[in-house]
C-alpha cells in the first residue's frame, strides 16, 4: 500500500503540501495541487484515516506565545502573524504569559498536550532547559539554540544607526539608557551597536543600565538624571523608555530636543495625533511576523532551515525629539 | 446505563461541571468535583469515549472575532478575554476579520468547520442572516436577536455623562462629532445620550454625522470645522476621533481646552506620557471581557442567560482636553 510519502515523492513535493492538498487546509498553488491529485490518484492512495483525522484536528493551530498582547509592538506583531497564517490554513492560538517564566512553562506544557502544529515564541526568560517540546518553534528577539530558529530586527544595526543619527542631530556626548535581561537576548546588540559605532566615530559615550526588570522607575529615571547631568542626546533602549525619560526630563527642566536628543527603538506609533512623535528606529513587525510564519511552516513541514538567526533590516523614523 | 445527565442530576450541578471534571479542563471547586466524582462512582457511569475524546479535543477552543488586534481597545480586551479564558482551562483563537464582511462570514465557517465552543464576535456588519452556527456566541457593542447576548459599555449613559462634563468645563454650545453605521450598534446610543441630557438640561446642541466608514478624513473634518465654528464642545464618539478633530482644529488655530472643549470616548491612552491625554469616556473593558468570558462558558454549559443586553457602567477619566 502506498503511503503519502510515496505520493510527495511522485508529485516532486513535500509531505506537508500532500497533507495540505489532502485536508484542503491551506494554500496550495493550483498547479501543485493537480500534480498532487495525479499522484494521488495513480498511486490509489487511501489517506490514513486516523492520521488523517488528527492532521484535520490539530495541526492546523499554532500557537503564539507572548507576554501580553496588551502592547502596541506585540498586538501589531500578533495581527500580521495571524493574517500569514490565515493565507496558510492555519489558526492563532493566543497565550499571554505575562513575562513569567512559570506561565511560560504552564503554556508549553499546554501546547504541548493540545498538540498545536507549532509555536511562536517571544519569551524572555530562562526556559531554555525546561522546555522538553518537540514542537516546531519559532523564537522572536531571543536565541535559544540550533532546534529554535530565531527572528529579531537587525538590533545592532539599530543601535549604530541610533548612535549616528543622534550625532548627526548635534549630540556632542550622547547616552545609552537601558536594562539588562537575566539571559542572554538579541536586543541587548542595541547597546553594542551603538557603542561600537560611537568607538569608530571617536565620540565619547555614557551608559546606563540597570537590571531588568526594572523595579524602581522613579529611582531609575532620578539616578540617571542626577548621575549623567551632561549628556546631550539619549537612545533609549525602547519607545517606552525613551516616553518615560523625556517626561521625567521635562520635569527636570530638560528640554527635547533642545537641550536633548532622543531617539527610541520600536516604532509603536502608529500615528501622529499625539506627541511627543519620538524619532526612533522603528522594527520591520510585518517582516518579522510574516517570516516567522513562513520559517515556522516550512518546520512544521519537516524541512531544516539554512539559518540559525534571521536578522531583518531596521529604519530610523525621524520624529520630535531630535 | 447512565448518562452524563444522570450523574450532573445526582451531583446536583450542570453537565459542563461533569463534563469538566471528567475531562480536567476547566476550573472547578474542590468540593464539587468531589461530589461529581462521588456520583460518577454512584452510578458506575463510564463516559462515552468518542463524546469524551470529541470534548477533549475540542471543547476547549474559544474564538475571539474582532476587526484587529492591532488597535488598543481590542488588544486591551483581547487580553483580559484570554486571561479569563485560560483561568476556565479553555484557549483563545484569534480571528482579525479587517472589520470586512466577507472576512467575518469565512471565519464563521471556519469556526464551525473547525469545532469551536464558542465565540466573541465583535462584528459591525449586517452578518446576522447569513450566519447560520449553532455556536454559543456572545456578541461586544452589536446587538443581534436573542440568540446571541450582547455586552456593552453603557453607552446611553456614557453620552449623558459627556454632556455633562462638557457643560461642567464650561461649554455652552456642545457638538457631538461622529459617524452612522450601516446596521443597528449600540455605539449609537452614545448621540442618543448626548442628545437627550442636551434637552433634559435645555443645553443647545449641535449633531455632525456621516456615513461609516468615513471615506475621507480630511473632507470631514473641514466640513465639520467650516460648517460649525461657533462650537466650545466636542464629544467624539471614539477617542481617535477625537484625537484627529484636535490635530486638525489646531491647524485651524483653534486651542483645545481653551476654545473647544474635547471629551472622547474608550479609554485607549494607557499611560501619561503621550499628549494631548483625552479626557474620555472610560469603557471598562476589563470588566466587559470577563463579563463575555462567563457568560459564553454559561452557554457553553447549556445554561439559559436571563438578559439579552448586558451594559456595564462607564466612567468618566479626566485629561488635558477639557
Amino acid at each position: 500500500m502506498s503511503s503519502i510519502k510515496d505520493v510527495a515523492n511522485l508529485a516532486g513535493v513535500a509531505v506537508g503540501t500532500v497533507s495540505r492538498v489532502i485536508n484542503n487546509t491551506g494554500a496550495v498553488k493550483p498547479a501543485t495541487r493537480d500534480k498532487v491529485k495525479a499522484a494521488i490518484e495513480a498511486l490509489n492512495y487511501v489517506p490514513n484515516e486516523v492520521a488523517r483525522n488528527f492532521k484535520m484536528q490539530k495541526s492546523n493551530m499554532i500557537a503564539l506565545l507572548l507576554p501580553s498582547i496588551w502592547h502596541p509592538f506585540f498586538s501589531e506583531l500578533a495581527y500580521y502573524i495571524e493574517d500569514e497564517l490565515d493565507r496558510e490554513g492555519f489558526k492563532l492560538i493566543l497565550c499571554n504569559s505575562g513575562g513569567k517564566p512559570e506561565k511560560e512553562l504552564y503554556y508549553f506544557d499546554m501546547l504541548e498536550q493540545n498538540k498545536v502544529a507549532g509555536i511562536v515564541g517571544i519569551t524572555y526568560n530562562d526556559i531554555e532547559n525546561s522546555v522538553k517540546t518537540d514542537i516546531p518553534m519559532i523564537s522572536i528577539d531571543r536565541h535559544f539554540n540550533n532546534k529554535i530558529t530565531c527572528i529579531t530586527s537587525d538590533n545592532f544595526e539599530g543601535g549604530r544607526m541610533a548612535l549616528r543619527e543622534l550625532v548627526k542631530a548635534g549630540s556632542k556626548k550622547p547616552a545609552f539608557l537601558g536594562s539588562v535581561p537575566s539571559d542572554y537576548s538579541e536586543t541587548m546588540l542595541r547597546k553594542e551597536g551603538f557603542v561600537q559605532e560611537a568607538k569608530a566615530l571617536g565620540v565619547p559615550v555614557v551608559v546606563y543600565e540597570e537590571p531588568d526588570p526594572i523595579k524602581d522607575d522613579d529611582q531609575y529615571y532620578s539616578n540617571f538624571l542626577t548621575q549623567h547631568k551632561d549628556i546631550d542626546g539619549v537612545f533609549a533602549i525602547t519607545d517606552m523608555t525613551a516616553a518615560k525619560y523625556i517626561e521625567r526630563a521635562k520635569l527636570a527642566g530638560i528640554r527635547v530636543p533642545e537641550d536633548v536628543k532622543v531617539i527610541g527603538y520600536d516604532g509603536i506609533q502608529d500615528h501622529s495625533f499625539f506627541h511627543p512623535l519620538l524619532s526612533t528606529i522603528r522594527q520591520p513587525v510585518e517582516e518579522m511576523a510574516r517570516t516567522a510564519v513562513r520559517l515556522l511552516l516550512k518546520k512544521v513541514d519537516g524541512e531544516t532551515l539554512d539559518g540559525e538567526i534571521y536578522r531583518i533590516s531596521v529604519k530610523y523614523r525621524e520624529g520630535e525629539t531630535t
